[in-house]
């Protein structure tokens, strides 16, 4: 049988858009998705899970009420459930959410066009 | 508040012993784990979860009993629940392991010495 790695890299090869997470690989109920990141997000929740951010390339940050974050390639941060936070890049940077499926990018602000269609593989 | 990202290759500089996972952060019930890797592992299946293996460093084959892949630095695959694997790597790689807490490394094989202690933070 043929098994193929899935090539982080590789597969940003195949989009453009940014804010809009594409699915490259499930464990269990969790997905790995990436996506392209500049400018500056929305401020919002995930009532029900901690969602997880891998910096893949670039430099993020992730704003919260009392603070920030501030990550680059090689690092992660895990937001716990139910807090208010808001990603937000000068340059466009690449990154891998992990996160149950069904999670939807926006969470619980409801924002029209930035809330991406969920479960979009790639 | 102080918001502090977890640098994997930070992380790694903490320690240098092999095929003994350390967890750096927690996503709801899931764990990530980083690990060093050189030689070869033990056959073994997971019997009630997928395992992701993503690798940061270096290169990674995971044989199955009927192929194999091959891994290299950013490149991610999902190991299935209940299928038997064995991972090895000719020179030391480094990779994060992505699993539910309390995932045994050697999963269904009794291996004595090769079993890690679960759950160990750095």
């Amino acid at each position: 049988m043929k098994y193929e790695p899935v090539s982080l890299l590789g597969k940003f090869a195949k989009f453009t858009d940014q804010f809009r997470p594409k699915v490259v690989a499930q464990m269990n109920d969790v997905q790995f998705k990436l996506t392209r990141v500049q400018g500056e997000f929305v401020w919002h929740a995930h009532e029900d899970t901690d969602e997880t951010f891998l910096v893949l390339d670039g430099e993020l940050t992730i704003e919260f009420r009392d603070g920030s974050v501030q990550l680059r390639a090689g690092d992660l941060f895990v937001v716990p459930k139910g807090q208010e936070h808001r990603p937000r890049a000068t340059e466009e940077c690449k990154i891998m959410l992990i996160e149950p499926a069904g999670t939807v990018n926006t969470g619980n602000a409801d924002r029209g066009q930035l809330t991406a269609p969920d479960d979009v593989w790639i």
